[in-house]
């Protein structure tokens, strides 16, 4: 087990330095989310690109960049397939289109990277408990790896979020809280009932290291096309960790020597029924203000507000990227057509940045020599009835 | 792209060699299931286990000993984790318990192997249309293939097929037909159809590389075990084709000099509502007589009559194995604990295979020095609703 170069936490906000031998949460100073900083320049000594040839093929082949001093809580999570899509490339008029499949992933979706590596500190600092309010697919994870670890699980979810991942929580052992809400309010009940008792709040971003295990998607996509980003991501964003790890993950190759300064710019995607970073992009604004009766069948993209907003935004913006949002109709479609197509199997939140790629084709934001890869978050086997109603 | 060693096909009962230049079904001789055969001898002087370390982290990375000539058909399958379960196995009683999670695969199953192996070889051969006949997940895999090749796709299942089989295989863009009947009738009706017109029987053993695609689970067990093999493995029989394409495997690996002569006891698990290799197996015959009545929630287990019957039941006895089937509830009761005390989310065959793990522990022919593999072939996200009911 190679070691980790871990060396503090930083609030990405106010700067502010945590101590990472303690469990953390959120800055002490501002409340706003802490990002895990490495001897970058030690750790570029001890893994070089080659090194990565005859590494394990998960996440967890990037050891020394990740926060874990000993072995992970690991299900084979990440190293995901960077799937061709020729046909869809030249049908919609890009020069390449590349999917990252995260459904290929321990219960399906990219919401292993992160709790892999979330529940790994919370294992190794103590905990016997976790808890987190989702969507769904961040439920399903929680549960796998708590139950690899030996961890208890509490699982709180909106009551309409689909079945399948009640369901599948359930029998990877979790104890799942149906809320009449939305996530937010999830989380609201989560803290009331589990009170100041020995647990683990393992909540988007208000503990550092999910977004370590999320930023593994930037440093694939880099070693996968042999060093050479692509010009546009188009990333389904709800609570932005995964955007937000991945744009940390580009600083940290740069400094490790792996890749140049070029950047891809970023899309992030949402649902028309739930767009508070659009709204704020296109505002101009450096955060986001929580929407109001959020309203998608992609459970993943119905986050109405995120603690990881100005982290979003500012990516973006740096990138060169936008944001932008399409209808469930929309969504539907396009997962259909990247199954249909290219043999994807994707949910509402995959489909959905298809049907962005589209748009942005059509009004001339992405040219036709673009290179463009597009993530598919999860699979569809938790949405097949969700999805069925749609036209 | 490695060059295949590919030479000839060969009939597994009689003999017979055919021609691997033509699309090939079975015997022309005797009717029974082809074998891929290589030239062995010259193809360990270009892959040796050392040269593995650097190979995609797919089952193409064996393309040496597997049948294309050129780029396969991939969307990113095999190379799946192979999970330590400590707990279980201390729970259990064994030295050491390790599950092979092929729920994380293209499609959430096996079978995205044999499928990515048999439609590179229709694709490269001028196939248009493919067809097979399926318990379930084959359909997934044959339209996720099909998709990513530009063929059409024919899927026949019985009607009472768990439903989110047949709407994924849709969203893949395949035509799904519902057949009042078994698999077996699936079959009989997809000949009927499609009678003499221009299409791919893709059914399993009726051509010969689908088998070729799953002899990879045996590789990938060595490989990841540092080329020593458990003592037993426990598999989840259907139509076979898995457990025959291992021993195929084990056997090409000895002649590599991969691995010495010791060989697993292998295990065939069927459930208790349709098992014709353990009543065969029990009987001590060479072929399995048609189970009738068939029933059971393991769809994939719900194969009432296979062509590879002999295969299989060859297998089990050379290997010093055997056949035993569990109860519906007992598979789901013990997939429910695969989740709870290991993470895996395992559909009911996969469950299957630790109910039967433990009834041979119980009667001795598991010892407490045994190393064993189970074989979790799906996920448990097409099964809930038909698992939920279950006690």
């Amino acid at each position: 087990m190679s070691e980790t170069f871990l060396t503090r936490l930083e609030c990405g906000q106010c700067g502010r330095s945590h101590d990472p031998a303690v469990l953390q949460g959120t800055c002490t100073g501002c409340g706003r989310p802490l990002l895990a900083r490495y001897d970058l320049a030690s750790a570029r000594l001890r893994l070089t690109r080659d090194h990565l040839a005859t590494r394990r093929a998960d996440m967890w082949r990037y050891a020394e960049i990740l926060p874990a001093a000993g072995a992970p809580v690991s299900l084979g999570e990440g190293w995901t397939p960077l799937v061709p899509a020729p046909q869809l490339a030249g049908k919609i008029g890009v020069r390449r289109l590349l999917i990252k499949d995260e459904s290929v992933n321990p219960t399906g979706s990219f919401k292993a990277r992160g709790l892999s590596a979330a529940i790994t500190l919370a294992r190794d600092h103590g905990a016997q408990r976790v808890a987190l309010p989702t969507a769904g697919n961040a439920g399903m994870a929680l549960a796998a790896y708590a139950a690899a670890a030996g961890l208890k699980a509490e699982v709180y979810c909106p009551a309409d979020t689909p079945r399948p991942f009640v369901q599948a929580a359930r029998q990877l052992g979790a104890r799942v809280h149906l809320v009449d809400g939305l996530i937010t309010d999830c989380g609201v009940q989560m803290r009331e009932d589990l009170g100041n008792g020995e647990w683990v709040d393992l909540s988007t971003l208000r503990e550092p290291y999910r977004v370590e295990g999320k930023k593994t998607m930037g440093y694939e996509l880099a070693e996968q096309l042999d060093w050479q980003l692509p010009n546009i991501i188009f990333y389904p964003t709800g609570g932005g960790t995964g955007l937000v790890g991945m744009w940390k993950a580009f600083d940290e190759m740069e400094r490790l020597g792996w890749i140049d300064s070029a950047r891809p710019r970023m899309v992030a995607v949402q649902a028309e029924g739930c767009a508070p970073v659009v709204r704020a992009f296109d505002a101009g604004s450096a955060a986001a203000e929580p929407w109001e009766g959020a309203k998608t069948l992609a459970s993943g993209l119905r986050v109405p507000a995120a603690i990881g907003d100005l982290l979003v935004l500012a990516a973006l913006r740096e990138s060169g990227g936008c944001a932008v949002s399409v209808s469930d109709a929309a969504m539907v479609r396009a997962a259909r057509e990247l199954g249909a197509a290219a043999g994807i199997l994707a949910s509402p939140e995959g489909g959905a940045c298809l049907a962005a790629l589209r748009n942005l084709v059509r009004d001339g934001r992405v040219r036709p020599d673009d290179s463009v890869v597009l993530f598919s978050t999860g699979t569809a086997l938790t949405y097949l009835d969700a999805m069925e109603g749609v036209a």
